[in-house]
């Protein structure tokens, strides 16, 4: 092997072995900060702060090594242009210095993480449906459901309020800029203020997640705040879609264009949860007809991969991975879970867990690398100001009139301390990272652009850091209750009281999920035989489970039957299922190991506020 | 977000997508065939196979999308010559269309393939590791230290043999060519064979482990080919280092280079075993003193990122990553496992199984992939037949001779049967392509490196095929036991009976492990303060166990013990710690599932030979 492929070789595990330091660190700091009761930085912060250090260290010996050689690199291919990807210009830059004859080994040691692996592309795809996969597995369904309507409206009404407010705000900011001299007229036009509140607009779900575990707080603000962040993304994606095709056109105002992008808008989410919900088909019905379940490692890989595939056929085809993989997560959890053996089970949460756990800590790891090592970040200091006030600014405009609305037709109405936690904890971070970085890193990049992704870096790191560890105290303050199990009161949880929905609703999704679905994907429920019309006959006995069963309890209360754990599982083991009952006891411990995943060591009933 | 960075995302995507189709493929093809009892392909033949389909679909939309653009391409950034990485040339091939102004769209889709993510250096530090971990991690340690010197034997001695002999037949079969008038007269030299001896004398850890977890044959059959498979990874590495370093100063036979490659390659050997021994002092070490089995997600986390890190540090050294990872595994095994929570045992040893089988699988994917997406093959019928031939003759030199040498020593002689299956089990696999591929892909190789690729990639897919599906026939045939679990009797493996060594060699090793390193990196064995000398004193108490057991079953039989699994259990439960005992059951149960890794559902006795 000659010395440069082994030098290439050793490159690449040099990045690697960074990226696991990283990792390690992060999980030492962060065990030992909550071993002294340090509750004020999670994971994805403390990652972030190595992932700076990192950047620091690799910029520190990249301008040491290359302190006289950059002017070199610059002329031979014209490195002042931004690079739309970082992994063209190392191997460029390679060739560069074979042909002047200045190849320094300390050079393409230390240029390397600038290019080869730490592809964004990769790290997303690779960690991002770990994670949301991970947080709907064990999303609390029944609260899901329940807060359903609320979540949607924060989801895709309050993000358009914030992508307008932020964008407004900003367009003000960028005038002021020109008047103040700092920024030339032609330099950010109100697309581009509309492009940074696309950006900005949603919260992000892995740090919202990582934030919301860590504390336990209340089931019904987890599930408003989560499912908020998770399904905004679909709103984002679709508003920078629509306003970079806008900028190209460079109309004001097209209505057509308009209902076109309100088209997409709602083609991009069915067509998403659409995704999400066949693969889960695919895999009920994989692991329901097939013996799968004798070899628990194939069934690990088999559910693994198929829920990931979900996020990645949906990525692939244009549409919101996020949304698919959220909906693939709940339907999962709802259907195939059942059909896994415990061993199955336990093996996939534990998988999702692992990987959920060094994901989160590897992308905010990357963020803070990026932060300090993108070579070409825009400071504008009123932009700055402006955007960080802006954000403020339009989380209130979201939260308080939609909870005042909400709050109308809510029976269970959404107190005032809960609305303004959610104001607060609007953290930011992968997602809006994810779309700036791929914008500003493009060729043809504008000031503007670059500025929007040193602007988003700052405001992912304050989120993250002072909104992320203000949340603790906030939540003592506002006297909600933090430390909460998920093993609350069944009475309490009816959903016509939550919702105030009345009780047709309920009775069509039952019918649906319970006489049709149950049975068609898993061992459970009536047989399909009597659920189908006759003239389905040949259909419903295909998809009949070989040992399908017919419980009272199932009949009376579906839903309420999963609490009686022991009950249930005495009487289906001996039918050969256990239905139901490890369902949501998976569900309960999931929610715990959870919390733990936060790392909190602390009972529940110490933290009771 | 503007099209086409939604378009890259997309690409990125799709290939995550097409890698996981694979996958699920390849498990729902093994799983298939196993249910029907046709053990002759594995998963990791499967995967070559769907790898290859996957290259196939990718070359036949790269060639219909290209028909009429590829010229353009060439004539602009030379294709011509080899690129070094493939990484380079889709971006430029970007910029390229987008200056002639003919970006496609289904172009550039289809040659991310190619390019973006599909690095080997990235695929075999993700997933080499795992696997080589799990392997030491479930190894029998027991038979591993009693065949210890055959297995050097065979994996240095072997190697260098092999080496020679594929060395020497490829050189005269190169001498035909030239007469035959297929090659010109300076197209292949001598230290090209070599080289291509160097590459294909190392037999592949990942295919060998593939076949015997698959086969469950004769533990120490299974001990000697995979400890030989993974440690003359080290031997070939050096080789061809040194092969290379020969090639560029041109000198025929240099001693005092010779004597540096013999340096160099003890230096490699003794430093990645120590960088392998030293991860786990640390990892044990961190283990013993902190509480981190309190939270298992976290103990796991450290113990696989630290046991990854084993290999990416020896690696980035210019080490063998190989060797570290595998001292890194047994020892892991040997003292870290005995800190852990009962929890974290299971998910370290789950985590890597996944990680292990899906590693494979997309490593051997990837193999078939470049099989037939590689733009530069060179295929050479003579060299290629002449390859086939040399690799059987050399594997012959390599086992018949250093077995009746090595029968000589042994009580427990090594039968001609084993020999027999031992000149057959010889696969060749990722390892040798990983060096084929970083030699060929380089923009300054040869037209003899391309056709060392290609000749590569062709033996390995036949040694994984042919050989692998002709080892289970070949087991029946020569009687050797298959299907045989670890819960062998423990009355059979007395060291001096197996290894004919005397009882001082045992007592050193004994002493070391028992009286030191287990006290010191677990809480097991006599306290530190008794083993140390009392000059010692102050380390002894630092590093001693806060609840060290000296208990009088460990100090007469310390590796009987480990079989008393509910006694010892027991015993240590009330002490707080329960050493050694689920150590064993940890390796049991390792060996039975990675039995169950290769599918295998027929049950041992069934298939008792």
């Amino acid at each position: 092997m000659s010395a440069s492929v082994k030098h290439k070789q050793d490159n690449a595990a040099l990045l690697f072995l960074a990226a696991l330091s990283l990792a390690l660190l992060t999980v030492l700091t962060v065990w030992k900060l909550k071993q002294f009761k340090y509750r004020l930085i999670n994971e994805t912060g403390a990652a972030m702060f190595y992932g700076m250090l990192l950047g620091l260290t690799a910029r520190w010996l990249w301008f040491e090594a290359h302190a006289e050689n950059v002017e070199s690199v610059c002329t031979c291919h014209g490195l002042n242009s931004t690079p739309r990807v970082l992994t063209v210009n190392t191997t460029t830059h390679e060739h560069c210095y074979r042909r002047v004859g200045k190849i320094s080994q300390r050079c393409s040691l230390i240029s390397a993480p600038h290019a080869e692996t730490f592809d964004p592309e990769v790290l997303f795809n690779l960690f991002l449906p770990p994670i949301i996969f991970h947080g709907a597995y064990t999303l609390n369904q029944r609260r899901f459901i329940e807060n359903l309507g609320s979540v949607l409206t924060y989801a895709f009404l309050g993000t358009i309020i914030s992508c307008m407010c932020i964008g407004a705000c900003m367009y003000g900011f960028t005038r002021l800029m020109v008047l103040l001299g700092q920024a030339a007229d032609g330099e950010f036009f109100l697309t581009d203020c509309l492009l940074f509140g696309a950006i900005m607009s949603a919260t992000d779900p892995v740090s919202v997640l990582g934030l919301l575990s860590d504390l336990r707080v209340d089931l019904d603000l987890h599930t408003l705040l989560f499912g908020e962040s998770v399904l905004n993304d679909a709103v984002a994606i679709v508003l920078t879609h629509a306003i970079t095709t806008y900028d190209q056109t460079g109309a004001v105002f097209d209505p057509a264009a308009f209902l076109r992008s309100a088209g997409l808008f709602l083609g991009v989410l069915v067509g998403s949860i659409l995704i999400g919900f066949i693969f889960t088909v695919i895999t009920a019905l994989l692991t329901k007809f097939t013996r799968l379940h004798e070899n628990p490692l194939l069934e690990t890989s088999v559910f693994f991969l198929l829920s990931w595939s979900s996020f990645l056929s949906a990525q692939a085809g244009g549409l919101s991975g996020i949304v698919a993989v959220l909906f693939c997560g709940l339907s999962q959890a709802r259907y195939t879970v059942l059909n896994l053996s415990s061993e199955g089970r336990t093996r996939t949460k534990q998988l999702f867990e692992v990987f959920n756990f060094l994901g989160e800590i590897f992308i905010f790891g990357y963020m803070g690398y990026v932060l300090l090592t993108f070579p070409h970040h825009v400071f504008k200091a009123v932009f700055i100001s402006g955007a960080f006030l802006s954000i403020f600014i339009s989380r209130a405009c979201n939260i308080y009139p939609l909870s005042f609305l909400l709050n109308l037709g809510r029976t269970n109405k959404i107190p005032c301390a809960f609305q303004h936690f959610m104001t607060l904890a609007g953290l930011r971070g992968a997602v809006a990272f994810s779309v700036a970085f791929s914008l500003a890193a493009r060729d043809d990049s504008t000031e503007a652009r670059r500025a929007i992704l040193t602007t988003t870096l700052l405001l992912v790191a304050f989120t993250i850091w002072v909104l992320g560890s203000a949340s603790d105290p906030v939540l003592r303050r506002l006297d909600i209750r933090v430390g909460v199990d998920a093993d609350e009161n069944p009475q309490d949880l009816s959903l016509e009281v939550a919702t105030g929905r009345p009780d047709t609703t309920r009775g069509l999704w039952h019918r649906l999920d319970y006489k049709y679905l149950k049975p068609l994907l898993t061992h459970c429920g009536p047989p399909l035989t009597d659920s189908l019309p006759p003239c389905c006959g040949v259909v419903a006995r295909l998809f009949s489970s070989p040992h399908v069963q017919e419980e009272q309890l199932f009949e009376t209360e579906p839903e309420e039957c999963t609490f009686d754990l022991e009950k249930t599982e005495n009487q289906f083991k001996s039918a050969g299922g256990d239905c139901g009952s490890e369902n949501q006891e998976d569900l309960v411990e999931g929610d715990l190991v959870e919390g733990d995943l936060g790392l909190g060591t602390v009972p529940a009933h110490i933290r009771e506020a």
